[in-house]
């Protein structure tokens, strides 16, 4: 009965992403902290599009050609060339409305060229903060589904291994699981999320402990919250784009 | 003051691996399903060493020269042309004892190879059959650790990573750990202690359902049991022996 539902699959890192049939799956690019959040958040604010790039200086020439907001972090700083970095609050209506964003990171830009470079059936991007956007996509597109965590420089992290749980955790009836790190995902979602944030401190994430030491706890909580800017970017043309979906014209 | 101890880090699959320092650690290589269960097992009954080695034909070859047992799995089952498996209950004292068991893994061995090839300051191998052990011996050297999950085919899977964490649940006050995928597997280890069968069957374990499959339940409450042969087995020029810890002559 299962095998009539398409399959889903956690990758915890870029690392494990070819051990997944890419070509034939939507992959979900999750960098919690902050890529995939201030994506979202960008894009809910009216940002034209964002433009995913994987190096500083793409990202500086191609924000040249086209007028662009240049951003982008390296090590959870402010990559040096660029002016903007990687917070979802450096991302208001009255900033971004409008204009078109190029971004460049650690780790989530990287996943999402290693998804174009395999031929992704479909590219999007999740966050807590778009978390509701994410499940109605998946769950209505009836695709086999990779959820991809970016990690941090390949080694597994805990806030992108909740959010693929919390993922799961909603759309599990929709699909056929048979992949050990999703339910270890779940398992540890279902576990830390009446409290994520003191779930993060409590298992000393190691990505927490750098955002914090930056002052940036005020980013983790909102990072680490469902729903604060519910929409869905999807990658098209190379661009990230939000995806018009149909509940909005309900 | 964490950092007068040492550093411990989990690998969930030996994809991961070159993403730690191999050659300044002990590397303990877990492979629950049953390879190391089965090494332990074997060396506690008696086995006056065992040989592994990453191929059938090479199996065969060194069976052959040494005259030992010859003994190996590809995909869960014996595998084509050995006599005899991967099954802890095949090395009973009366089969196994002063003989030299040859031994050939679909995970297990391999990883085993990787971390001798990144010459590995160390290597051991760890099960919940002998969980006291490693971790006497893991806080007796006070070196750096990296506990090595075997996986399957380079997937993540859950009673690899349920007993690294039982690992850091015992031994985590002796070293620093800076590490998320220690900490999922420790609070995963946590949430399943109690009855770590019942939770490999509600997590739908992968591997839980292919053994099970092949009728051997036994062979997993067995491996899933802590200190049924709690010995030490340590690799030694070529071959894994008993260690013989301080603890015996006391």
């Amino acid at each position: 009965m299962d095998n009539n539902k398409p399959a889903l699959y956690t990758s915890l890192s870029p690392a494990l992403l070819n051990l997944y049939d890419v070509s034939t799956s939507i992959v979900v690019i999750i960098d919690v902290l902050r890529a995939t959040s201030t994506i979202a958040t960008a894009l809910y604010n009216g940002a034209k599009c964002i433009i995913p790039v994987d190096s500083v200086a793409e990202c500086i020439r191609i924000g040249k050609q086209i007028d662009g907001i240049t951003a982008g972090e390296r090590d959870g700083k402010v990559a040096e060339g660029l002016v903007h970095g990687n917070s979802p609050f450096e991302y208001p209506r009255s900033f971004i409305e409008n204009k078109t964003l190029v971004l460049t990171t650690t780790n989530g830009t990287k996943l999402l060229q290693m998804a174009l470079d395999r031929h992704a059936r479909g590219i999007i991007t999740g966050s807590f903060t778009n978390l509701s956007a994410v499940c109605d996509y998946l769950v209505a597109q009836r695709q086999n589904v990779i959820l991809g965590c970016a990690a941090w420089k390949d080694k597994v992290n805990l806030e992108d291994t909740l959010f693929a749980g919390a993922v799961i955790s909603r759309i599990r009836a929709h699909f056929s699981i048979n992949c050990d790190a999703s339910h270890m995902a779940e398992t540890l979602y279902e576990k830390g999320r009446q409290d994520l944030f003191a779930f993060m401190k409590n298992n000393n994430a190691s990505h927490y402990h750098r955002l914090n030491g930056f002052g940036l706890e005020k980013d983790i909580r909102y990072c680490l919250t469902a729903d604060g800017a519910d929409i869905l970017p999807i990658y098209d043309g190379g661009k990230l784009v939000v995806y018009q979906t149909s509940r909005e014209s309900l």
